[in-house]
């Protein structure tokens, strides 16, 4: 069959500068926040008139940042601790056949006093991502409430969040230029456990992000028998 | 920003052998069923391992059988009446920028007994239909429970079928070559009403569509003051 060739129709201004602690799927950090800006040739008011009527959105879009490798037949998903293999297909992985990516987000403000932009939360997203479609959630045909999933059934186990001293202090500098709250978003990005699913912990390691205009510091604490993820610091990027 | 080519990594085996009477969201009708096979380059049962820990599917899509005309900003959605235009990104329309389908389906059957067919129900897909990629539904991510549309919100109204003693003997003939329900199917394909949304009642207009392996006749009856559809008949294609 033909290969088909489809062009860009927006950009993701997002939140995550960097893929790593990106969550794993869109709805895991709904504070998270995207600008989605439509290029010019697609930056018409027209195509989006009604788009208002949809909470929630789908944007489909192409894995940036991704090595142009060849696809895997088999991934190793982090839900399976990351030393089990399945097939690609299974799996929202980005080491697909084609690099398709699929997420629902809330569909939180619609701007088009200089082209069109939608405001959006939720996505897990990477700066730089270009959109292929943008379609509303339609409940009845997309909401399947019958729908079951063996090993990706649940959301994932979440690990506690503290904050240092320090961080807080700069947590209530930073604040004010953000729309988002900023500790509850980096609380739902951290209790995911970004580190690859394999890897043991190693308290003395310091593990550090970019997120909106910011360097997140953080590490692993063992209390007491469970695993705690504790914020260093924030470090404004200039 | 540059185009992306993309390859197909399936083809849709289909019952909807027209454009005609394919329901306008999937779920509408449940029964209809589709084959969807792997090309050979991507025909590798490993690549599925895992996949039946997945009770539905998301099938990405390319909109077949359209003309490649130019998009179009404002569309006429069939739920507004087809005589009122909105964004063409508010509904689901297949007149987009990029001919991207999506569409959560029931994973009935995996067969690697020659190659990779998935046997799946509930799309909407024209037969002949190129995949780009099949992803799990993944329930806590993709079923928005908070989620609400306007003009979509809820499962469009449904007409009566009835059946002529004809159709139902031609039914009863047909039947014990197909898997599922011919009488069930029938009934969900034309409780939709198939005629394009502004087309007024010609009682006396014949209806005709292809289906699985038969053409299937209605005409329209005003029977006290509600609209019923009167199934003709079913004539086996040869």
């Amino acid at each position: 069959m033909e290969p088909v060739y489809l062009k860009p129709i927006a950009v993701i201004e997002s939140c995550y500068k960097q893929k790593f602690a990106i969550p794993r799927q869109s709805g895991l950090a709904p504070t998270g926040t995207a600008l989605i800006h439509f290029l010019p040739e697609f930056s018409v008011p027209e195509a989006i008139e009604g788009l208002e009527q949809s909470s929630h959105i789908w944007v489909q879009f192409i894995f940036h940042g991704i090595d142009k490798e060849d696809w895997s037949p088999r991934v190793r998903p982090p839900r399976l601790g990351g030393n089990q293999k399945v097939g690609v297909f299974s799996t929202r992985s980005t080491h697909r056949p084609n690099p398709l990516g699929l997420s629902a987000v809330k569909l939180d403000k619609i701007d088009t006093s200089s082209g069109v932009v939608l405001k959006v939360s939720g996505g897990g997203f990477l700066d730089g991502t270009p959109v292929l479609d943008i379609k509303p959630y339609v409940p009845y045909a997309d909401r399947l409430l019958d729908a079951d999933h063996g090993f990706a059934g649940q959301e994932p186990a979440k690990l506690n969040v503290s904050f240092s001293n320090e961080a807080l202090i700069q947590l209530s500098i930073l604040q004010p230029s953000h729309t988002l709250n900023l500790t509850l978003f980096i609380r739902e990005v951290l209790q995911q456990d970004p580190r690859p699913a394999y890897q043991s912990t190693d308290v003395n390691r310091i593990y550090g992000v970019n997120l909106l205009n910011f360097n997140l510091t953080w590490r692993y604490v063992d209390k007491d028998h469970s695993l705690t993820i504790h914020v260093i610091g924030l470090e404004e990027i200039t």
